[in-house]
Order: C-alpha cells, then structure tokens, then sequence
C-alpha cells in the first residue's frame, strides 16, 4: 500500500472544525495524505510529509466528495415528453411513474447494469462519491430483488423502495400489495438492501397513506433495515411525524412542513433531506431551508435522481438552488451535500476530510467552495481520482 | 479540403424548416455532411453520401451550437465573495464593477489572454460555438483598446462597452467620461470592435442616462459600429425603447417591460435578448418571455457571462431556466440560445444546421435536446470538434 500527497491545493475544506477558524474547517495553501484510502494528514503545504506518490491539483479547491443520499438509478425508459408536457402546465401526481416500471421490467440485466454504471459515473464525474440507489421501478418481488441485487454492485447504500407507488396491475386491491411488499417482497430484498424507504403521501392516489406506510417501514426494521421516508413533498402529510416517530434516518422532500413537523424534526435524529432538483423540474415552491436550519433541525440536500421528476444527478446545481432558492448560505449548501447527507446516510466515515475519513475528495476547478453556486450550471466539480479501490461495505 | 460525414445522430436539429415536420426542423437517425467547415448536406442516415472522413456519434442528439451573444469576459479578479454576500441579503447597484475594473487594469496582457482562452475553452466545452465578447473593464482609452484587442484574437463578435460604468476616478464629472468614450476612446476601440454597447440603467448611479446612452450610441454607429444596448435591467427604464429608435440590433437583459417597451419591440428588427443567469445569480425577478414571444417579439437567451451579476458560462442552465422560470418551451428555448441569438448578432451562417450553415454541431450526451432541461445541471453538450479552423471574421 502507497501513500499518496496531494499538493497544489488553494482551499481544502475539512468540515473538522479543529482545523482552520471557521466552520467548514478551511485549509488554504493545503496539502492532504492519503493513505489505505483514509486521510492520513491534513494542513498547510509548508507542513506537509513525505508520501510515496504525489499528485498536484494545481491551485485548485478540494471538498469533500458529495454525499447524494437519495436517487433512484435503476430504471430503463425515457420520460423526456412527460418532462416537456409538464412545463406547459400537466401537473405531477405520481402517475407517470409506471411508464418507469414497464421499461424498467422489460429491460434485461445487462440494460439495466449499464445504464446504471453510466448514472454512476456521470455522478463522479461531477463530484459524487458517495450515493444511495433505490428500487422501486420493479414492483414485483423479482424486479424488485433484481434492482437491489444490480444496486448493490455499485454501492453499499441501497434501499428496498417496494412502496413507491401501488403497480398499475394491483390497484384494485391496494391492501394485497402492502400485504406483498411487507411479506415476500421484503423477504427477497432484505440481502440485498441496507434501507426501507416508502412513498407517504396522501396527495398522490397510488402512493402510501400513513398506516400503509407505518406497517410498511415497522416490517422492515423488524427485518433488519434502517428506516428512511419520502415525506411531504406534494403538500402537508403524515411523513414527518411518522419518520420521527419510527426513528427514520431521514425524511426526504419536506417542502411542505407545518409547525408542529419542524418541532419534532427538531427534536429527533431524523435529518430533513431536501431535494431542491425536484422543485426546479416540477415547478413547485422550493422548501424552505432556513426555517429548518433555524430551527436546529438537522439538513441534508441530495439529488432524487429519477426519470419522473428530476432527472438531473447534479449535486452542485442542487448547492446553487439550495442557495438562490432556499435561503442556504453556500457554506451551509455544501454541509448539508456532504456532512449532513452522510448523516442522513448514518455515516461517518464519509462528508468531511478529518483525519481517518474516507479519501473522498473532489476537486474544483475553481480556487474556492464559493465558486459552485457562484458559477451556477458550469462543470467544475469532479471526483479526484488516486486509483483506489472501490468503496467497501459498510458492516 | 476533405469532407467529413457525421453519422450516428439520434436526433438532429436543424432549425431548417423545409426538414422534418416541426418548428425545429428535427430530422431522427439523421447524418450531415460538413465540407470546407460549412453543412454540405442533411438527411436520412439510410440516405447519406459517401464523404472522406467519418464520425460517429453513436446515438447522441446532435444541436445547432450555441450563440452566447452577450458576454464579459475580458476581466481578472476574484468576485465570489461579493456573490456569497449578495446571497445574504446585499442588494445589487453595479458598484463592484469597479473591483473587476481595478484588477483588469492591473493585469498584464499575458494574464488576460489566458483568462480569456480559458474561458472561451470552457464555452465550448459546454457546447457554444460562438461568443460576443465586451470590453467594459477597462474605462481608459489604453485599457478599453487592449480589452477589444484581446477579444478579436478570440471572436468577430467584439463590443465596444466603454459605457459599462463611469470609472470611479471620474465620477466627479460624468461628462467628461462620456466626451472621452464618443471621441478618443471611441477611435481607438474602432478598429477591434464590431458593436457598441451602452448600459443604459437609471436605477444605477453609475451607468448611463437615456441621453448619455442616445450620445454615445449615435457616436458609434456614425463611427460604422453596430449596436446592442444593456436595458430596462434593474427596473424599469428608457433602454428598450432607446434601442428600438437607433435600430440595435438587440436590447438585452429586458427584465422589467411595460406595455409599450413589448410594443416596441414587436414593430421592430430589435431582438430582446433575456440573460435569466443574471435573474438567478442576484436573486431578481425573471423577464417574462412568453409575454414577448406572444407579442411576436423575436427572443433570444444568452449567459451574460461576467463576474458580478452572473459569473455562468452555461447556456444549458440559460435554457433550464428558460423553461422553468421564463415560460417558453424547451423548443422555444432551445431557439433562441441559437438561432435567436445569431439574429440578436445579425448572423445568418450560425445558429441552425441548414446546409452552408457554419458546421458548428454541438454533441448531447443525450437521444434529444429535450434533456437539455430535463437533466438541468448534467454536462451534456459539447462542441464538436471536428479538427476545422477557427471561425473567420465576418466581412
Ligand atoms: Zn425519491
Ligand atoms: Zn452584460
């Protein structure tokens, strides 16, 4: 095993709040050892020790790499029209959703195994190192299993989504389907999957209601899975409260939230995951961040990459929307893509540069952090690439 | 001379509409011959000649390149702060222009060109094949004459923007500034500049009055320059109609209109160029397009590129935007970024893919220029390179 130093940086950001005087834990002029794939050490270029490679990033910003904490990678299809049609005014309810799960179900493994492998790689290409992929374009328990099983070749993070809607083929008996979802299908999953996560939402007819889903995410913590929500994101919901309730990892959207969600938000573990790319591309009010940060909830911002209502895999452009649109300063922004979506990922290992995290990093290029909303739709952001292996599951 | 056959194009838009059934003279599985740097031929792909050379771009979509048509690039310095500060609350007047004016002056020529290829360079990495460059930060005869010097090195498409802002060490006598931009600084600029351009803006203290702006304008065009003018911006003002009465070729930015001003432009060969990175990078209102395009005003988007107000250099993110905040189509958009903005440069051999058009395609990683804002944020268009020669200086 080599170690590798990384010099040449202008401004590293740690989020170690030992390191540097402000809270992003900022290291100008920086340097950054690599070793066995952690960070090894970390401060000013003048300081910095002998390592047995060497790579120079050119005067160039290093973050962490961001953390994407909720997408949905696994589909076949192209839903372009749908996009099209929506922007001259056809509402989303969810519906289109099944377009996904009839090309998904058609496409063989192969199909699948690449269109995944090119999501992920168009994510690391824009600086995302870490990513949790959902099913739930399947809806079958094989289609389902099959989507964890093709996940979990590309990350740790893989979540069982059989909730997302009920299937066009068993709407007349909703209750069969929970029923399916809470037995076999969750049975099939469980080796291949590290989360439940379902779809509550009374706003839309083929989604989950709170018992549903209450039922859904109880049977699959006594499964064995941690939990996580889609919660309130087409209008006021129970998926707040329930996720804290159930002691959910995160609840993810929260654009509509009353009082009574933020205090409990406030009060729990559960990170409220905002995802502002679903906003931009269904041309709906942006959640507003700063009542959560304010209110000492818990932030995290991810991507929903998905064919339905975002089909962008841009973490930086969901920094630029979390600042333009949600009252986030850029710093609070890029915590809340990388420390706070690790959190909502119950990781600690990743997010951050502090000596023994993971050797994450992305490189900007740009001389600092404030360049990505600054510079809003350019391309500057990209994984670093040291040759190492690929990321280990988590025990 | 070799011609060279592009093949592999899911979907080619040609604006052409003697090609295809629709606005966008779309042709599917298409091919294109370039010959000599110009389109030698469009079809079919079943149908394609022979050529000497072939590339294939395996199932992309393939797009007229973008036109920016409004953009400073010419500048050094480092603004980000301004903007993270901007973010938080700080109203924008145009004062900071002097930040990037003082550190343009003090940067040598050297230092300027390879800001000024690097940025060009990441344009076309983002798939715009043409740029208008302004002077603007260098408010002296020598300083504005190096700025255009520099831009023609880059692009036919230079503008005069000695009328950017008075420069701080004149505020004291503004007319005095306006003497030297009509008289010296206007003869000096002449021979390395196309366009004149004003910012004509009452809502700052430091741009230019409807008759400083009809001065200067005028000064321009009997010194054989073209016009565009900076308008109707930070509220509502004398710009559009200014720009229609002296015959500019466009009037940009347009961001607050009343009813006459749309008028205005609707009886005219002016276009209304609209900048939305600048709307999203200082947190202002959006210009209503659709009001524009159902006036029948012609339209086109540019970036703006600068860096105070919108330090983008994507026209991508000027489509998204477009889209979902200005009321246009994805065709629309798609439009005026190409063939709008070229009639906003008076051009007719850039911004569509007929045949003698310029050969300037720009590849989607992508079936359809739908994606463009469906993917908002996703790197997925780039200027093809197909190893021609520079773009010659339109006579
Ligand atoms: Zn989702
Ligand atoms: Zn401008």
């Amino acid at each position: 095993m080599t170690s590798t130093l990384v010099t040449g940086i202008a401004e590293l950001v740690t989020h170690d709040p030992s390191l540097g005087d402000d809270p992003l834990g900022i290291v100008t002029d920086a340097a950054l050892v690599v070793d066995a794939g952690r960070v090894a050490w970390v401060g000013p270029a003048v300081q910095a020790p002998d390592a047995d490679a060497r790579v120079d990033v050119e005067g160039r910003a290093v973050v962490p790499g961001f953390v994407d904490s909720h997408s949905h990678l696994v589909f076949a299809g192209d839903r372009s029209a749908e996009f099209a049609a929506r922007m001259t005014g056809e509402p989303y309810d969810g519906g289109g959703i099944a377009v996904s799960v009839a090309a998904t179900r058609a496409a063989s493994d192969e199909e699948l195994r690449a269109l995944l492998a090119r999501r992920v790689a168009e994510m690391r290409a824009q600086g995302t190192t870490t990513v949790e992929v959902k099913s739930g374009y399947g809806l079958t328990v094989e289609d389902e299993t099959r989507a964890l099983r093709l996940a979990a070749e590309v990350t740790p993070e893989t979540t069982f989504l059989g909730a997302h809607v009920v299937p066009p083929e068993m709407r007349e008996d909703r209750s069969a389907y929970v029923d399916l979802v809470c037995g076999d299908m969750l049975g099939a999953a469980v080796p291949h999957a590290r989360w439940i996560d379902v779809f509550c939402e009374p706003h839309s007819p083929h989604a989950f209601t709170e018992e549903e889903s209450r039922r859904i995410l109880t049977a699959g913590r006594d499964a064995g899975l941690l939990l996580r929500v889609h919660g309130n994101q087409l209008g006021p919901g129970p998926g707040v409260r329930l996720a804290v309730e159930l002691g959910a990892a995160s609840v993810d959207h929260c654009t509509y939230l009353d009082d009574a969600d933020v205090e409990a938000l406030a009060g729990s573990d559960t990170v409220a995951t905002l995802l502002p790319g679903v906003e931009f591309s269904t041309r709906s009010p942006y959640p507003d961040a700063r009542r959560l940060l304010d209110a000492g909830v818990a932030v995290a911002i991810a991507s929903d990459c998905n064919p339905g209502t975002c089909y962008s895999s841009s973490i930086p452009l969901a920094i630029s929307l979390a600042v333009r649109e949600m009252g986030m300063t850029p710093a609070e922004a890029l915590q809340a893509a990388t420390l706070g979506s690790a959190r909502a990922l119950r990781r600690d290992d990743v997010g951050h540069l502090a000596v023994g995290a993971r050797a994450d990093l992305t490189v900007l290029d740009a001389p600092s952090y404030l360049h990505i909303p600054y510079r809003v739709g350019v391309p500057l952001a990209r994984a670093l690439d040291l040759g190492l292996t690929p990321t280990p599951t988590p025990s």
